[in-house]
C-alpha cells in the first residue's frame, strides 16, 4: 500500500496536458490558457479623459478663470483640433483628450454660460487624466498559459482584442460502470440489483473539473464483456468503478490484462476506498475506481480532479485544504489515512468548526451529500479533542 | 444615494424564480432543484453483505467451526434458498443476505477446503452486514428544492431513481453595451475607440452564476437606437454597460423611458460603480451598469449574482465574505462604500493576508484580474492599521 500524496504524485505524473484548440471568446470561460495571451493594443489607446467635464491648459484653470468653449469631444469621437490658450473642449469619460490639452476640469466644477466656462476649482495637470497605457500596452502577456480563464480574464482578452483563445482541449474522460447488480435511473433494475449512482456523480465531478465525460454502458461482472468493453476506446482517461478489488468477482485487472493494462499501484492506504488501481491501457491511462459510491467520490476529489487539472495544463495539486477547529472528539485513527465526513459551522471566534459525522459507513451516500468538508486523518493521527485543528476538505467550493 | 445592502436587497426582492423544466440526470449538475426530489427506492434494498466472505448463522460462528459451503450469491445474483444450520453461503460486497442468515464471515478471516469453510475469528450477528433503508428509504427527501445540485446531490438522485429532475430554468440575461467609441474584439475599432469587454466579460459572469447570457449587439450614443434595441426583448433581465451616468451622452434613462423604464433607484453609496440604474421595462426588470468594465464587474459581483441567484430559486444573498487581516495600511473612507482590489496571501498563524493595490484607478482591469480578493471598506470605516481585520470577498471561488 502507498501513501495519497505518492498514489496522486504518480497519478498526475502520468498525465499529459492535452493539445491547445481555438475557442471563441464566448466559450472561453472555465477553460485553460495553452499560450501566452498578448495584448494586441494599447489600453487606454491615448490619454484619456477621467471624468466628463472640459480639457484646458493647466495654465488657464486658476479658480475664476473663464474659457471660451471651443469644441466637443465625445468618446469615440476625438477632437481634431488643438486646444489653444482661454480655450476649453467638452470632454466625456472615456474622451480622448485633445492636443494643447494637459487639464481637466470636472463638470462639477464647471460654470457654462453663453459658450464660456467658468472655473470653479482650480485644475492640477494631469489630474483625472488616464494616460495611454495606464491598464496594459500592447504585447504585455494579460493571460498567461496555465491560467483557469475567470470572467474577469475574459474581460480582458476582450480589451486585448482577442476574439479567439487557445486553450487546452476538455480532457474526455470515459466512465465505465461495472457490475451485474446495477442500473442506470429509469431502467430495469436487476434482483437485488440497484441503480448506479458512480457513472453520472463522477459524470458531474468530471464536468465540475473541467473535463468532458463519456458515461460507457454498464458492464457486467463478466471478463469477456469487460475487455470488449474498452475496445475502440477514444479519451484521454479511463475511469472504472467496481471489480476493483481482488474477489471472485472483482474482474477490472484480469479483464483488462487482456487488452494489455500495465498496472502501476492498485492499493492506497486510505479510507474510503483502498481498492484502487492506476495503470495505463497502451496509450490511455486508467483509474480504476471502487464500486462503492462514497469511496468512488472520495477518491475522486483526491485523485481524479488532480488528473483533469493535469490534463488541462494545470500542476494538479490535491484539492485546497484549509484549517478548521473540531467540534466533537476524534478516535486515534490506523494506518490508513482516513477522510472524515463531517459538518462545517462558523464558530463564535469566526473560525471553522467541523464535526464529524458520528457514522462514517461508506455505505451512506446520502451523508457524503449531506457534508460540507472531510475532515484529513493522517495514519496514525492521535485521538483528538474538541477544539484542535485539524485540516479539511471544503467539498461545496469543488462544485462536487 | 442608497447603501449597498438596500440596493441588494431591492434587486432581488424584485426577482422572480424562473418556472421550472426537466432536464435529463446527465444535465442537472450546477441547476438549482424547483422540487423537492424524494427517494423512489430504499437503499439499500434489502440488507446486503458490506464485505466479501461467507454468510452464516451467528450461532454457527464460533472461532474454530466448520461449515459446509451451499451456494453463492454474487451481488444481482440473491441467493434463494434458506441457509440453515452448520451451512454457509458465499457472498460479496453488495450482496443480498440470503434468508437465515445474520452474520458475515469476512474472506480474510475464512479457510476454505473441500467444499467446507473454517472460521478463524468469531463472527457476530448484524457485523458486516448494511440494513434495508441504512442509506435512505422510499420517500425520503433526497435533494430539497432551493439546493444546487453538486455532484453528490447527481449521485444521490441516481442512486434514488430519478432519471429528470426538476431544475429552474436558467434566467435569460440580455447584456447590452452601449458607446459609440466600443467594438467587439477582431472587429473595426472606431476612431478613439476601444474594444468593449463589459458584454463577454459580463456573459462569463451570467455563465458563471448559472444563467444563460445573450449578447445584444453593440448600440451607439443615440436614444432612438437604444430604444430600438430593447424592442421584442426576450430575456428574463436586462443589463446594460455605460451610458447609466448623468452626462449629455449618458442615454440608457432618458431612451429606455421611451420604452416605458420606470426607474427603482440610480445611484448607491459605492465606489467604484455609483451610476447604478435599477428598474424594470414592463415585466423584464432592468439593471443598468457602468460602463467603466471594473465598475461594473464589481457591481455585477454584488448585485446580479445575487439577482441570478434569485431567479433560479435560491436566496440571493451577497456573495460570501470572510475575514483577512490587513496586509498594509489603509486610509480612513469616505461616505461611499469602498471595493479595494486585493492581493491575498496565507499569513504565518494560517490567517489570509489582505493587501490592497496601492493603485485603485477603475481604469485598470489588469489591476481587477489580478485580484484576489475585493476588501470591503464601510462608509466613513476609520484608517486601518496593518494586522486589522477586514471583511473580503473572494473573487476566485466565485469563478469571476
Amino acid at each position: 500500500m502507498i501513501s495519497v500524496a505518492e498514489a496522486r504524485a504518480r497519478i498526475v505524473a502520468a498525465m499529459r496536458p492535452t493539445a491547445p484548440e481555438m475557442v471563441a471568446l464566448a466559450e472561453a470561460w472555465g477553460r485553460v490558457a495553452a499560450a501566452d495571451h498578448a495584448s494586441r493594443l494599447t489600453q487606454p489607446p491615448a490619454d484619456v479623459s477621467a471624468m466628463d467635464g472640459f480639457c484646458l491648459r493647466a495654465a488657464d484653470g486658476a479658480l475664476g478663470a473663464t474659457l471660451a468653449i471651443v469644441g466637443s469631444a465625445p468618446a469615440g469621437h476625438p477632437w481634431a483640433g488643438m486646444v489653444g490658450p482661454g480655450q476649453a473642449v467638452r470632454i466625456f469619460t472615456g474622451s480622448v483628450m485633445p492636443a494643447g490639452a494637459d487639464a481637466v476640469l470636472i463638470v462639477e466644477d464647471a460654470v457654462e454660460a453663453r459658450g464660456m466656462v467658468e472655473v470653479r476649482e482650480a485644475v492640477r495637470a494631469g489630474r483625472h487624466i488616464r494616460r495611454a497605457g495606464q491598464d496594459f500596452t500592447a504585447g504585455d502577456v494579460l493571460v498567461a498559459a496555465g491560467t483557469r480563464i475567470a470572467a474577469r480574464a475574459v474581460g480582458l482578452l476582450a480589451a486585448g482584442n482577442h476574439p479567439w483563445v487557445r486553450v487546452h482541449r476538455r480532457p474526455r474522460v470515459a466512465l465505465l460502470a461495472t457490475g451485474d447488480e446495477i442500473a442506470l435511473p429509469g431502467e430495469p433494475i436487476p434482483p437485488g440489483g440497484i441503480i448506479s449512482s458512480n457513472a453520472h456523480a463522477l459524470a458531474a465531478l468530471v464536468r465540475a473539473g473541467g473535463g468532458e465525460p463519456v458515461v460507457l454502458p454498464v458492464v457486467a461482472d463478466d471478463e469477456a464483456a469487460l475487455a470488449a468493453a474498452v475496445e475502440g476506446l477514444s479519451c484521454d482517461l479511463l475511469v472504472t468503478t467496481g471489480g476493483a478489488s481482488v474477489g471472485a468477482h472483482d474482474l477490472v485487472q484480469p479483464a483488462l490484462a487482456r487488452r494489455g493494462l500495465r498496472t502501476d499501484f492498485w492499493k492506497i492506504a486510505m479510507r474510503p476506498g483502498k481498492p484502487l488501481i492506476f495503470g495505463a491501457l497502451g496509450e490511455v491511462p486508467m483509474l480504476g475506481l471502487p464500486g462503492n459510491p462514497v469511496s468512488a467520490l472520495v477518491c475522486a476529489v483526491l485523485f481524479l480532479l488532480p488528473a483533469l487539472a493535469r490534463m488541462q495544463g494545470l500542476e494538479g495539486q490535491g484539492p485546497a485544504e484549509s484549517e478548521a477547529v473540531l467540534g466533537a472528539a476524534l478516535v486515534a485513527n490506523d494506518h490508513r489515512a482516513d477522510h472524515l465526513r463531517a459538518r462545517l459551522a462558523p464558530g463564535p471566534d469566526g473560525r471553522k468548526v467541523a464535526t464529524a459525522f458520528a457514522r462514517q459507513d461508506s455505505g451512506m451516500l446520502r451523508l457524503l451529500a449531506e457534508a460540507d468538508a472531510l475532515i484529513l486523518r493522517p495514519p496514525h493521527a492521535p485521538a483528538a479533542a474538541p477544539g484542535e485543528t485539524v485540516r479539511v476538505i471544503e467539498l461545496g467550493a469543488l462544485g462536487i
